[in-house]
């Protein structure tokens, strides 16, 4: 028995090609239901909005398939939404137009693995979790770090056993920064707000993660108390942020940073709890964990080599999913992602990154 | 030549036993000024408002000197006040009396080092910093932490030479966090409001001196924006605190933190800069520093090893300031005091941490 997932793609850039390269090529052994045959990724459709040209290169320039493989390019989404060999759409475009592309996915009856931040706002969130709902289709955002081994590690040593080896959590600090350069034109949609840019929707999305999914792993406590504060860039974004997350039900605080001014080679996660404390290598793409006990005695220490950027994890998560017949993840809920979207509204709103109402707008274009 | 300075000691308990030793005793190579004999301190009195016994057995059982030493101890302050052997007073009290005993010290002609907190609030501090410059007297907040090697080394990296090894500063992150089990009787002042209470004030004001030093390491730019959250303890005092301090003139952000719920073995201090970053092992007793290049090279790794606590450094630069006639630190300036003082009570009023007002009053009981 094998379940094969036929994607598409939507928003053929940078971060599409690793995905896809990933989530087809890689036969890292820690893919047991891919080597297994299990589970099977097909590519069988890209969709550009500009030209089916552009399409085409992606196809040539950075898929790394046989010519005669029968991936179909388009170049407008309509086509591709109406492709009925496409299971899945992975939408992989700028930030502005994620609301509105997720809901014609859904509309056209597609399931949808959406690229992050998953919308602009709380609201776009919620309107497409509830579209999904009701349409009986598999949505989830693409928050690839939680599928990567060290996260999964790390939580199944907190949560799965009767015992955690730092005892209780009571502080999770999480750092996620790199170098933008106010002048390079690649960090173009950093900088402007009509972009939906900032350093909170891109990079902080990863660091408050962290202290979201272990100090309210199932999004069941009061929402947090949160405190913001950010320098700001000239072009009204903000460029490096702090915001402390405070949850009152179980006396926690969760601090996360960003920032645009320097690439951050520390650790990016610290978790401390009464008995000791667990640190990670990267709030993004973690390779290695360390867990300490309270006298600062190494009790563990693990790495992980593993193809690529590893995002083949989430995709055969998803695959998982699907083949199960579930309409959401059982790891990364809607949930979350309906409750990360409010708290990067209440940063933005605490830090004065003011967005156009047009990318704030729930509003759609009329869809078949 | 050499300068002899007398010391008196009010508050006979645990820190004043370390810090008292450390200067007396302690013949660590570091101490150029005080091994080639150009400074000598001496113990010359201990107060206790309680008994003269409580004066006597802390000088018996805490200060390692000859019993024939000629220390007088006494059972009031008024004594110690008016005995004209003692050059400087060196308060070390519980919190709550800081400001009345410092302003009649200084009322007696007293040259003043007042342990930290130096006061409960920041009007307090301005009426003692006045006081001293009216009377021409010596006054120093005794946050030692910044005479240490450490402290001192990576200060004169950033700023004294032409260029700094890790580019601008963007960004200090630090904490101090420490075990403070509610059941443990020896804990009571961190959990009692009516004792200036709250782990801000006991070991946040090492963590937040950090940002404050090196964002604003003169005091000359507008006071930061502040976002503090804390959980608080049950008798209304903060118990985990988190502080963001954000300076617009510098684009910086400096993030302090500190914990009552566990021991913080990681790295207490990262400055983090355009072209690197300086991790230091500890915000409060620093030993060890480490320098990396933007690409994550170390460039510099030192330790320190020097006898006890190495509070001797900050008595040693207290000799150095009266035997030059100085009435302030130029290291450690009342500015930096004052300064600290207005975002304590900023963070105070944030968290929620209330103190009695008799512990906030200005008034003080008439002195001679």
């Amino acid at each position: 028995m094998s379940f094969e997932l036929n994607w598409g793609v939507i928003g053929p850039g940078r971060i599409a090609s690793t995905f896809i390269n990933d989530l087809l090529h890689s036969h890292d052994t820690l893919r047991k239901d891919v080597t297994s045959k299990k589970i099977r990724h097909k590519l069988v459709a890209i969709a550009s909005s500009s030209s089916v040209e552009r399409a085409r290169k992606f196809k040539e320039d950075s898929i790394n398939e046989a010519s005669d493989d029968g991936i179909k390019c388009y170049g407008s989404y309509n086509e591709i939404f109406n492709d009925p060999k496409v299971d899945i759409l992975y939408i992989a475009t700028p930030n502005l137009n994620h609301y509105q592309l997720c809901f014609d996915a859904l509309s056209h009856g597609k399931n949808v693995l959406m690229e992050k931040p998953f919308t602009i706002n709380y609201k776009q969130a919620e309107i497409l979790a509830k579209l999904a709902k009701d349409k009986h289709l598999f949505l989830m955002e693409a928050y690839w770090t939680k599928f990567l081994p060290v996260y999964r590690e790390v939580y199944d040593l907190l949560f799965s056993h009767d015992k955690s080896p730092i005892g209780e959590i009571k502080r999770v600090v999480s750092d996620l920064s790199f170098t933008f350069p106010r002048d390079d034109p690649g960090m173009e949609r950093i900088y402007d707000p009509s972009l939906g840019g900032g350093v909170t929707l891109d990079i902080g999305i990863y660091s408050m993660y962290w202290p979201l999914g272990f100090l309210d792993k199932d999004c069941q406590l009061t929402f947090p108390d949160i405190a913001a504060s950010a320098n700001m860039a000239d072009t009204g974004v903000d460029i490096s942020t702090a915001v402390i997350l405070k949850y009152n039900e179980n006396n926690t605080l969760g601090i996360a940073t960003c920032s645009g001014f320097f690439d951050n080679h520390s650790h990016g996660v610290v978790i401390n709890g009464t008995k000791g404390r667990i640190e990670v290598d990267d709030s993004c793409v973690p390779s290695e964990y360390w867990v300490y006990d309270e006298k600062n005695e190494p009790l563990i220490h693990k790495r992980f080599n593993y193809n690529g950027r590893g995002m083949f994890f989430e995709a055969d998560h998803v695959a998982d999913c699907l083949a199960r017949g579930l309409k959401e993840s059982p790891l990364h809920t809607l949930s979350h992602t309906i409750r990360m979207a409010k708290i990067l509204d209440t940063v933005r709103k605490q830090v004065g990154t003011i967005y156009p109402e047009s990318l704030e707008s729930t509003e759609t274009s009329k869809t078949k």
